[in-house]
C-alpha cells in the first residue's frame, strides 16, 4: 500500500495541508483536540513524513550560537561543555563568540546571527554592555529563540539560567567572617550587570548581619586588564594595610589577589584571606589551595540549551516564567583558614 | 567634480570593467603592469570605490572559522585571541567550534563551514583524528582557504603555522636530566599528531645524547579524562618508583601529575621533577610553580590568521611555502629544581 501524503491527510480531516503539517510537528498554535484528530488518522493511514523535505521546508540550520564574554575564564569552558551535550543529543552544532566584554561586538554578532545563520542564541552578556539591549530584541523580531544564562540581561524578555548569587555573597562574606576577617575587600567586574549587583548585595547584607559598617574604599572593580588589576589591588592592600580579607567575584581577581599578595610579601591566609567565585579546576593545586563559591557552571550550560532547544524543536515561544536558579556551592580550603586552624 | 566609476576607468584603458575590478582589488591574476596602469589612471580622476557594491558582489560572510578541540587549554585560548586580533583589523567575525577531539565532530563541521558559511577556516586537528583527511579538501574544492596552526595535517597542501616542537622536545627532557633526573616519564597526547611525534622525537634524542635507553613503559597517553589520568599516573609512579621525572607534553597532563603525586605522598620536586608544555597563565601560582615550555600561543594565532587574511582580501590562492614555525620558550620554576638549590 502506498503511504498517504500531506495533502491527502488534509482532505480526509477538511482542515489546510498547513494545520495538519503544523499538528503533527506539535506546534503550539494547534489546539489539543486536533492535533489528537489528525495524528489518529495519519496513524490509521500510515502516514510517514519525509524527513528531508520538513528540514528544508523549516530551512533549520541546525544551528546554535552561544555568544559569551572570554573563555579563559573556566565556568565559561564548563558551560560550554554542558551546551554541547544538549546540542549534540538534538543533532545540532555549537558556534561560539567572543564578546571579550565588548558591547560593540555584541552588538554586531547578534546582528549577524539574527541573519538567519542560527536556529537559536544562548548568551552571556558583555560586562560593559550598557543599558540597551535593543539590539537582543532583534533575534525576537527574527523568530530567534533567545536564552540568557549566568550573565543576564533584567530587561528582555527571555528565560534566564542562573545561580543564587545574593545567598552565594552572603556566603562568602560570612565564611570570611567566621575565620576571622574583619576588613574585607570586595573585588567585582562592571556593576551594571545583574549578577555582581546580587553579588555585592550578599556582601553588603552579611557585613550589616555582623554590624560591620560598608566601606565603599574597599571594592574595587576590574579594568579587563591583568597588570592593572594586580596593580590596583596592590595599591589597594598598600593603602589600606587592615585589609584582612578579600572576595573576589570573578576567578581572575582572585588570581590577581594571589600575584599582588605575593608582590607585597602579604601571607594567605594569615595576612589575608581570599574567597573566590571560581570554577578554576586546579583550585586545589594552587599554593594555598583556594576556597571557592563554585558554580553549577556544566548544569547552567546544559539546562539553558535545553530551554532553547524546547523553543526550536516544538516551534514553542519562551517565557520568562521558565527561568531557573541552580545553587553554587562552598567549598572551603587553606585560602581561608584561621590561625588557630591552619589549612 | 564628480567622481569616476568602474565603467568609465574601463573605458579610457580598453579594459574590461572585470579587469579594472581585480586590478584595483590586487588580485593576484592581474598584471603589475597593468595593476599599476590601473592605479595611476584611478588615483588621476579621484575613483572612489563603492565599500557597500564592492562587499555585496563579492558575497563576503565576513566571518572566519576556527575548528579547535578544546578551550580549557590555555594555548587555544590564547591564540583564539591573536586570531580575533587579525580577524577584527580586516573587520570580520570569528566563530569558534570546538570538536572536543573528536574526528567525527571535525568532519562534520567543515562540512557545514564548506557549505558557504564562512570565507575562510583555520585549524587545529582533533587528537583522535585518523589519517583520513579528505573532509579538508573539501573547503578546497570550495575555494575556501585553510591554514592549519599547532596542531597540523601533513597531508593536506595548505600553509601551517606550529612551534619547535622537536628541539622543545630535547630541551625539556635536557632540563630534567641537568636537574638530576634519570629516569623521566613521558606523558603524551595521541601519537598519530605530528606535533606529539615532534616532542616525543626530542626526547628521545635527549636521552639518548646521555646515553640512556628509551624504556617503552615510561610512556602514557591521556585517554581525554581527568579521572582516568590521574589513576595511569598513580599506577605508573607506584609501579614504577624509580621514575624520577615527568615531561608532560600537554598541560592537563601536568595537572593530572601533580594530583596524582599528591594523592601518592610524592614530593615535587623532591622525588619528582615535572615540566610541561603549557601556556597556563597562573603556572606560577602553583605548589610548587610549574617549569613550563611556553609557546607562543598568541603570536600562533596572529600568524596563522595573518595568512589566512592574505589570501581572503587579495583572493590568491594559499601555498605551503607561507608555513611559519615559532620558537618556544623554557621557563624554569620550582618543580625541576635540583636538591642542591631548591626553588
Amino acid at each position: 500500500m502506498k503511504s498517504v501524503n500531506l495533502k491527502q491527510l488534509a482532505q480526509e480531516l477538511s482542515l489546510s495541508v498547513s494545520t495538519v503539517s503544523r499538528a503533527l510537528n506539535d506546534r503550539y498554535d494547534i489546539s489539543q483536540a486536533t492535533k489528537d484528530r489528525v495524528r489518529a488518522l495519519a496513524n490509521q493511514l500510515d502516514y510517514e513524513p519525509n524527513p528531508y523535505a520538513s528540514s528544508l521546508r523549516q530551512n533549520k540550520s541546525k544551528t546554535i550560537g552561544v555568544i559569551i564574554p572570554e573563555v579563559a575564564n573556566h565556568f565559561f569552558s564548563l558551560a560550554i561543555n554542558g551546551i554541547e551535550e544538549v546540542a549534540r543529543s538534538n543533532g545540532y552544532h555549537v558556534l561560539i563568540y567572543l564578546t571579550h566584554e565588548e558591547y560593540q561586538r555584541e552588538v554586531s554578532m547578534v546582528r549577524l546571527l539574527a541573519s538567519g545563520r542560527v536556529d537559536g542564541v544562548l548568551v552571556s552578556v558583555a560586562n560593559n554592555a550598557d543599558s540597551d539591549f535593543s539590539h537582543l530584541d532583534l533575534l525576537g523580531e527574527r523568530n530567534i529563540p533567545v536564552v540568557f544564562f549566568d550573565r543576564v540581561c533584567e530587561g528582555v524578555a527571555a528565560p534566564k539560567v542562573t545561580t543564587d548569587d545574593y545567598d552565594s555573597g552572603y556566603r562568602a562574606t560570612r565564611h570570611l567572617l567566621d575565620q576571622g576577617s574583619r576588613v574585607i575587600a570586595h573585588l567585582t567586574i562592571a556593576e551594571s550587570l545583574s549578577i555582581s549587583q546580587r553579588r555585592m548585595q550578599g556582601y553588603l547584607a552579611a557585613l550589616a548581619a555582623s554590624g560591620i559598617a560598608f566601606d565603599p574604599e574597599l571594592l574595587l572593580r576590574s579594568q579587563n586588564d591583568k597588570v592593572q588589576d594586580v596593580k590596583a589591588i596592590q595599591d589597594l592592600l598598600a593603602q589600606r594595610p587592615d585589609i584582612d580579607g578579600i572576595f573576589a567575584t570573578v576567578e581572575s581577581m582572585a588570581m590577581s589577589s594571589y600575584e599582588a599578595c605575593r608582590n607585597l610579601g602579604r601571607d594567605i591566609p594569615a595576612d589575608v584571606k581570599i574567597i573566590s567565585f571560581s570554577n578554576l579546576e586546579i583550585a586545589a593545586l594552587l599554593a594555598p589551595a583556594l576556597t571557592t563559591i563554585t558554580q553549577p557552571a556544566y548544569n547552567i550550560g546544559r539546562e539553558a540549551a535545553r530551554i532553547l532547544f524546547q523553543s526550536i524543536i516544538k516551534n514553542r515561544p519562551l517565557s520568562v516564567a521558565q527561568s531557573q536558579e541552580l545553587k553554587s556551592e562552598l567549598v572551603i580550603r587553606a585560602s581561608t583558614a584561621s590561625r588557630s586552624a591552619p589549612g
